[in-house]
């Protein structure tokens, strides 16, 4: 998030296990979607993006294809290439993105109007449905693309495009006489304009942010008058959310509680945060502050995966967390990150960190399949493949990963954030720089007005050992704010091989000192095996128990575990009963955890169903945990996070 | 089931636990049925059902309204009243019964033809859908109707109106070059024409109702050419069962697993196992058997609820018992009690009125409010009132009955059943006579051709002891078995006060005597209360106990509990911890059961939701546990049958 009002100006990731993840994403993922967006996968569903594109723009005959949000793909796949081109230059990659950007300005309207659904299909009919039909949606992944492409490579096609764009908008809507007094159905605009903000720091970009937090959900309701002036339909009229599908159904100050569509509700947060931080809006935050409470603390999954159904994408109530039949869409997780890396940008306190590093390192790399080619739109705690072929309440959740998605907003999504995840490593903040995630790599900063370069070596999270050095032409003074993560119960931390002592303040062990070109801080994170139990209000995991380790949350495979992982159990293990071992050749390499537990047997029933007479025997057998994100990386399988223990 | 071939010719029950749920029916539900027909309940769904057969004699203007089987209410309901003529004589009732059969004759056509739905809308397209439409089912009611009102009453009005019907639907359909080669998309008519045939001794009855078995299934498929020659659409072929939903994905022949639609499944084994015993069709048994054994070792709830999916009202897959997302329709576990008796008349088998026993005191009657004005369509065994309202895959879980349905199949069922049940308390088999349910009351049967009167005197299901008197002219020999439940594991029975040894054979104690009149025979029960556990491959029930007594099932409720029953805990509780009281006043008189549990308390939680330090601590807490029949018949709350243990 380079661009936070942060004095940050360059961080790297070079080295361990984001390096490999995001080699994938290069190598494969990038190549991959572009493929995709050129309906060049073989069976797989066509996108239809760049061909919209080339109708839009007169260059190709037919119709639209895809959904009204097609054009956001392209969006952003190019968001993506562009943080991957900070770090991974490539001309000829750069050249492909220059002539997709070519496409989608070809296609742009002499007004500034960009949408290839309403192009083709007839713009007299543009902006009369902004609830379900996504231009603002589209236009704002177009921002975030832009600016993305400007500050990666300096160029202004896109940006420019985009200026023109929203010039556009706010000639069509806004809170003035003569507009539409509307909001988008699906947010990511509000982000969007704050980023844009960051670059051309024209107020009117912050205003009309803050118009689309502050204006949805206020009575009359736009949506409501919208559907009856335009007949449009009202998909979620019997629903129990409603509006709130859309974060419409209450003014966004008077939000209590995460609702509706989870990554719509992870979008707007973000964008309201942006606001809150920018504007100096108090309100604003606290809003933000009980919105991420009630979600951290009543609505996520532990794997950082959040929205509970499948019906409406959506949050349902607290507590109701049900394992196999969750949604915890890809997206969701990742509108987390964004969500937590705003929150910590508003104000730097370690719970928002150790989110952002739960989803990360789970419920977000848990959508890509290792070799970056196979997607989860929907990511399960608990499987069981007959489940999802013979039950149509798991008919949603998958066994497999998918090749591609008719809706693919999950895949650059993916891509936009591991190519750009240096931006949420660090924060700079007077003489204050923190380091939220460890990662190996660098980061540069101003102290004190001079220039200083932190490098980072870390088998993180395999290990908890983060070796950190600082270079400087001269001594400087600043506080080295280095994260321990709320898992972590014991550290030490060294300078120069010497033990120190420093305060624990939010999350951040704080380091002031006068640092020395050379001066090596050494943090050590004892990371044993946790086992982690949910608040018993959670009626999916009451009895179980979530193995995990570091940031990492370890589940049962079948390919491991055998079947019936419902009738394994791990009563009374400790920490010390793991064996943890680094297995380099499997799964991509992997610390994998093994524990003696107990397998249940139904011997005693004879066959029957029920007895008040059989016993539930068990006998000892090792259970095998691999980390969550690795599961489904061999043959279809049951999987299970939460292990009966109890 | 007077007709089963058996030489009983009277049972009745007159005392005790039943004879009030027949009070209820005769007193309550009869007449606010007959009002529902009428479409004279305030508040509730109108039916339409005799509007409907006015329409379709030119008695009066107007269209068809509901359901394409919407005569078969009006049949169901015509049927329960005939069964409660026999035992409750009622003038007031029968002439409300002749006229509603006149209103049903009247619109029966010249051909022989009967249904409104048809009639009103164009008798051009009938037997045209035989897949959805129903026609043969609502016959199969009508049947069933006729044949229990001439049973009552004497009456033929309704009986010659089927015969000619059936002599219709035999030149339409049957397996004669010239003929649909159909057969019902909903069984039915499968049992109601071995009804029939038990009347009439009419080959023809038993042979058509021995196609309709055997020929669905059969390539190529009927139901196939039928969508291809009518152009009809077919709803589940995107479902995982498919033609399965119909009981037609095989051969009945060939069925190995309970499947698709659990009603449709019931009723057609139903009238497998009639055309079997008729028969002597061996192998059609061995079927009957396989199915019975699928049904009740793999997919059968606790309560006896059958079908495990909402989504095509259907069973799922072996093992899959979800309590919360259950559907366990009122009509399945009815099906299940028909099917339970009609393998009990092919083979004397305690397992069969084992099953017939759980279904009937559970998951049955928990279909009807105590005042016998509500009815619950889906029986669950784990209710969170908010997860109704708030989780789409639980919508279809009401945690109140409601007063009627559009689709009213369960309320007339519950009656037909209820107003019968005298017809599943004994069979006589020769010189066997046998009692398979224990109730107040008394039956007439004939051994060596002598007349024996049995009268039975019980508290059952509250207490386990049995009296048993005989009553005849003169000394006559005969075996009298009476059933151990599966449940029992101690018992003793005397004649005469003394105590007496006998073999159990099939779960039948069986005492062969010269009997005598005024010859008493005790038997006692033992009925301690019990911890039940579920095969641990049922996931949804691993670690978890059903506490149950007698033949019922209890549960938690809210009411007596308070919130949050998943932190309830009865970990080594036995059997002599309950505290067994009856409580007369409470929800109609019930046993009640206390024991000291535990409350888990998330107090250690400190409001988080995850936490590998915070003890999930727990309390001593006194759980109360009432019949699982018998809840939500006070204020809307949370119900729980399976109670954490381990």
């Amino acid at each position: 998030m380079a661009g936070c009002g942060e004095t940050l100006y360059g961080a790297r990731i070079s080295r361990g296990f984001w390096s490999a993840f995001r080699e994938t994403v290069v190598r494969e993922g990038i190549p991959y979607q572009w493929k995709a967006l050129n309906d060049e996968l073989p069976d797989a569903e066509p996108s239809h993006c760049m061909r919209n594109f080339r109708i839009a723009a007169g260059k190709e005959q037919g119709e639209f294809g895809g959904f009204v949000f097609q054009d956001s793909d392209v969006a952003k796949w190019l968001e993506g290439v562009a943080y991957s081109l900070r770090w991974h230059p490539d001309k000829q990659l750069e050249a492909l993105a220059d002539g997709a950007i070519q496409a989608v300005v070809d296609a742009q309207q002499p007004d500034g109007y960009m949408d290839t659904y309403y192009i083709i299909g007839g713009l007299d009919k543009r902006w009369t449905n902004l609830k379900d039909h996504h231009e603002l949606y589209v236009a704002g992944h177009m921002i975030e693309a832009a600016v993305a492409y400007y500050r990666a490579t300096g160029k202004r096609v896109l940006l420019d495009a985009v200026l023109r764009l929203v010039d556009h908008i706010s000639k069509v809507i806004g809170p003035e006489d003569g507009k539409l007094h509307g909001y988008p159905g699906h947010p990511v605009i509000e982000m969007a304009l704050m980023r844009l903000y960051e670059v051309t720091g024209d107020e009117k970009h912050l205003r009309l942010a803050e118009y689309f937090v502050r204006e949805r959900g206020r009575l009359p309701l736009y949506f409501e008058q919208e559907d009856q002036k335009n007949g449009n339909g009202f998909y979620w009229k019997d629903s129990p959310f409603r509006y709130q599908y859309y974060q419409a159904g209450l003014p966004f100050m008077e939000q209590k509680a995460a609702e509706g569509h989870a990554v719509r509700a992870m979008y707007l947060y973000c964008g309201a945060a942006d606001v809150a931080r920018h504007s100096g809006d108090e309100a604003l935050a606290a809003v933000c502050r009980r919105l991420w409470e009630n979600t951290v603390a009543k609505r996520m999954y532990v794997t950082g995966a959040v929205g509970s159904s499948e019906y409406g994408e959506a949050f349902t109530f607290d507590y109701d967390l049900p394992n196999d039949t969750v949604y915890g869409e890809t997206c969701a997780a990742i509108g987390l990150v964004f969500f937590a890396r705003r929150m910590l940008a508003l104000e730097k306190k370690g719970e928002y960190a150790d989110v952002m590093e739960r989803a990360l390192y789970n419920g977000v790399i848990s959508g890509m399949q290792l070799d970056g080619k196979k997607f989860f739109y929907v990511n399960p705690l608990e499987v069981l493949p007959e489940a999802c072929r013979m039950d149509a309440h798991k008919r949603h959740v998958k066994p497999e990963r998918q090749k591609w998605f008719g809706c693919a907003c999950c895949p650059p999504n993916l891509i936009r954030l591991l190519a750009s995840l240096e931006d949420y490593l660090y924060s700079a903040d007077g003489d204050d720089v923190y380091v939220h995630l460890y990662a190996g790599g660098s980061v540069r900063f101003e102290a004190n007005w001079k220039p200083v370069r932190l490098s980072v070596r870390t088998n993180y999270p395999w290990e908890g050992d983060v070796a950190l050095a600082v270079e400087t032409e001269r001594p400087v003074a600043f506080t080295l704010n280095l994260r321990v993560p709320g898992w972590c119960r014991n550290y030490a931390v060294s300078v120069n091989g010497e033990p120190v002592e420093a305060e624990v303040r939010d999350g951040y062990l704080a380091l002031n000192r006068r640092w020395e070109d050379g001066d090596e801080v050494g943090l050590a994170l004892d990371m044993p095996v946790r086992l982690v139990r949910a608040n018993p209000r959670v009626r999916a995991d009451v009895g179980c128990v979530a193995v995990s380790r570091g940031p990492i949350v370890y589940c049962l495979e079948e390919s491991d575990n055998g079947r019936d992982l419902q009738m394994l159990r791990l009563d009374g293990a400790t920490s010390a009963d793991f064996n943890v071992e680094w297995r380099p050749d499997k799964l991509g390499g992997i610390v994998e955890l093994t524990c003696q537990g107990a397998r249940e047997s139904d011997e005693a029933f004879d066959g029957a169903l029920y007895s008040a007479e059989a016993e539930v025997r068990q006998a000892p057998c090792d259970l095998t945990f691999i980390p969550y994100y690795s599961w489904a990386n061999r043959e279809v399988g049951e999987m299970r996070v939460w292990v009966r223990e109890r």
